[in-house]
C-alpha cells in the first residue's frame, strides 16, 4: 500500500511542476513553439510518473469531472485541490526566483471568446482523460498521458492568444500570481474549467451508461 | 454497452476538434512548424479518447476505407460520414467567433501535383489505420493514435504548400466554409481522399487476406 | 497468411513514403525543424503499420543488421534491399513531380567527418532497431516505432549539416536521384550504413549471447 | 542471460550518443528548439533500446536514485557511473573531430538559481524514472522512456537558460569538455544532481513504503 496521503503529494507535485514550466516558458502575448511543447511534456511526464498513485489530474477541472464520472470521491476531491492550488502557488513563488515575472500580463480582449476557448479545450481534455484514463474500453493503455498532453498542446497552440490557453484553475492561480494574465481576468479561467469539467463528466455517463 | 448513438458523437465531437484546431492555427500561405503540430496532437488524442467507441476515424476517407476492408458496415459508414461533416460544419463556424477566418484562400498552383499529393497522403493515412488499427498483428498496441498523427504530420510538412495538406474530406468541408482553401478546388481533396481510401482497402484486403 | 509478396510490398511502400517526404522537406544547406520531425514521423508511422508483416527495415543497414542478428534469412534480405531501392527511387520521381529538385547538391566538406557521423548514427539506428524490435527482453512494446524514429530525428539535428544525415542506403539513393547530394559523394553514406548494419549485429550478439 | 559486461556497455552507449548530440546540437548562449528536441530524442531511444539490459540510466543522479530505492545494487551503481563518464568523455572528443568546441561557455550569471534549477528538475527528472520505470503499478508499460525524456525536453526549454540543463553528472562532465560551461561551474549540476537523485529515492520509499 502506498502512504495515505502519497496521492496528495503526488497531486502538488505534479501541480507544482507544471506551473514551474510554464512560468519559465510562457512570455506574454510572445506565442510561439517552445512554451506548449515544455509545457505538454512536463504535463505528460508528471501523469505517467504519478497517475498510478493519485490518477494524475493536477487540474481542478479534470477533478470535478473525475468526481462527477463517479471516480474520484467528493472527500478526496476537496483535498486534491487544495493540493493542486498549493502546489501551483509554490511554483509561482519559484519562478520568481528562478527568472522573475513578466513585465506586463497578457490583455484578454474579447471576454465571450476567451469563456468560449476556455470552456471548449476544457471540456476536450476533461473528456480525453475520462475516456484515456477512466473508461473500460481503454484499460491497461500505455497512452494516457500522451493523449492528455496533446489535448494541452493543440489548445495551447489554438486558443492561447484568445484566452491563454491555461484549461486548468490551479494553472490560472499560477498565471495570476505570476502577472501573467490579471486576476480580474482569472474567473474566466475558473468558470470555464469548472464547468466543463462537469460537463465532460456528465456527458461521459450518457455516452457510457454501464461503463461505471 | 455504450449509448447507440455514443459512437456518432464520438465522430462528431472529433471532427469538431480537428477542424477548430485546423482554424485557430493556420495561416494559409505561411506554413510553419504549430499548426502541423496541433493538428497531428488534437488527431492524436481524439482517436485515443474515442477510438474504443466508434474507431475514431473522423474522417470520410477513414470510413470509406474501413468500409472497404470490412470493419465498418455500410449503413455506419454513412452515419459516420454525416457526423462527421457535422462536426466540421460546426467547428468552421465557431472558428469565426474565435479568431475569424483568413484574408486569402490558399491559391492551388498545380491541380494534378495537389491531386496526386493528396491521393497519396490519404492512402498512406488509410494504409497507417488500417494496420495499425485494425490488423490482427497489431491488437492491443497502444502506438495507434501516435502512428495514425504522425503520417497527418509529415504530410502537411511534405505538401501542405502543394495542396493544402487535408488528406480528409470533412476537413474539406470545414477549410472551404473557413476560406482557407477556394470552393472550387475542394474536389480535389474529395475526390483523392475516398479513391484512397478505397485503393488503401482494397491493398489491405489484397496483402492480408485471412486478416477479416 | 499474409500474401507472400506483402512484406515486399511493405518495404516498397515504406522506403517510398521515406524518401517522398525527404524529398518534399528538405533544402539542402538550409536546416531546420521541420524535415526532421517530418522525416521521423513518417518512418514511426510506417514503422507501425507495416512491422507487423517485414519487420519495418526501409533501410539496407537494417536489414545487414537483423540478417547478422539472424532474423533475417539472406534470401529476404536481399529482396527487401531490392524493394528499398525500388520504392526510394519512384519516389525520388514522383518528387519531381510534385515540388522539383533543389537548386544545388549539399557540399560535403570533410569526408572523414560525414563518414564517422554516418557511421555512428547508421550504427545507433541499427542497435536501437534490433534491441527494441527483436530483443526477447522487449517483446510485445508498444514503443518501437518511436524509439526508432527518435534516433533519426536525433542524428538529422546532429549530424545533417556534417553529412547530409541519411543513416540509410536506400535514402543515398534517393537524395542522390533528387540532387541533393552529389552522386559522387553517396559511397560514404551506403559504406557507414552497411557497415555500422554490419557492426551493431555483432555487437548484439556479442551482448545478448542467448537471445537468438 | 546477457553478457555479464552487456549492462555497462549500455551505460556507456547511452551516456555516449546522449553527450554526442548534447555538443553537436547546443550553443551556448543561444537557445531553441531543436537542441533540446534532440537531446530527448536521443535520451528517449536510448532508454527504450538499453533499459531492458541495464535499466538506462544513463546519469549518475539516476544511479544514486535507483540505489537508495533499493533497484541498483551498489557495486553496479559505481561501475554503471564510471560507464557513463566514459561514454560521456568519449562522445566530448568525437564531437570535437565532427564538428568542433563553441567559442564561448555559458554565462552562469546566478549560482543560488542554477543550483535551484538544477535541483529541481534532477529530481523531477529521478523521480519519474523511478515511478515509471520501477513502481510496481507501472509494471509492464510502454511508457517509460517517452515519460523520462519528456521531463529533460520540459527542464531543458525552462531553466536551460538558468543553469545550461544538464540535470546529469556524466553531462556535466560531457558539457565542460566541450567547453559550453567552465570547468568552475560544474559542482552546480554535479551536486544539484548527486543530491536530487538520492532526495528523490527517499520520496519514493516514504511514498511507497510497500513497493519493494
Amino acid at each position: 500500500m502506498n502512504s495515505p496521503i502519497a496521492k496528495y503529494i503526488a497531486e502538488f507535485i505534479g501541480a507544482f511542476f507544471l506551473v514551474l514550466t510554464i512560468g519559465c516558458t510562457v512570455i506574454p502575448g510572445a506565442p510561439g513553439v517552445i512554451a506548449p511543447l515544455a509545457i505538454a511534456a512536463i504535463l505528460m511526464t508528471m501523469i505517467y510518473a504519478f497517475g498510478h498513485i493519485s490518477g494524475g489530474h493536477f487540474n481542478p477541472g479534470v477533478t470535478v469531472g473525475a468526481m462527477v464520472r463517479g471516480k474520484c470521491p467528493p472527500k478526496d476531491a476537496a483535498a486534491y485541490i487544495v493540493a493542486q492550488l498549493g502546489g501551483a502557488a509554490l511554483a509561482a513563488l519559484v519562478v520568481g526566483v528562478l527568472v522573475g515575472y513578466p513585465q506586463a500580463a497578457m490583455a484578454i480582449k474579447d471576454v465571450k471568446a476567451a469563456l468560449l476557448a476556455e470552456f471548449l479545450f476544457s471540456f476536450a481534455l476533461v473528456s480525453v482523460v475520462l475516456h484515456v484514463a477512466t473508461a473500460k474500453g481503454n484499460a491497461g493503455n500505455s497512452f494516457f498521458g500522451v493523449a492528455i498532453a496533446a489535448v494541452v498542446l493543440a489548445g495551447a497552440f489554438a486558443v492561447g492568444g484568445v484566452s491563454g490557453g491555461a484549461f486548468n484553475s490551479a494553472v490560472a492561480l499560477g498565471i495570476g500570481m505570476m502577472k501573467m494574465v490579471a486576476f480580474n481576468d482569472l474567473w474566466i479561467h475558473v468558470v470555464a474549467n469548472l464547468s466543463a469539467g462537469a460537463v465532460a463528466g456528465l456527458l461521459f455517463r450518457a455516452m457510457m451508461p454501464d461503463d461505471k
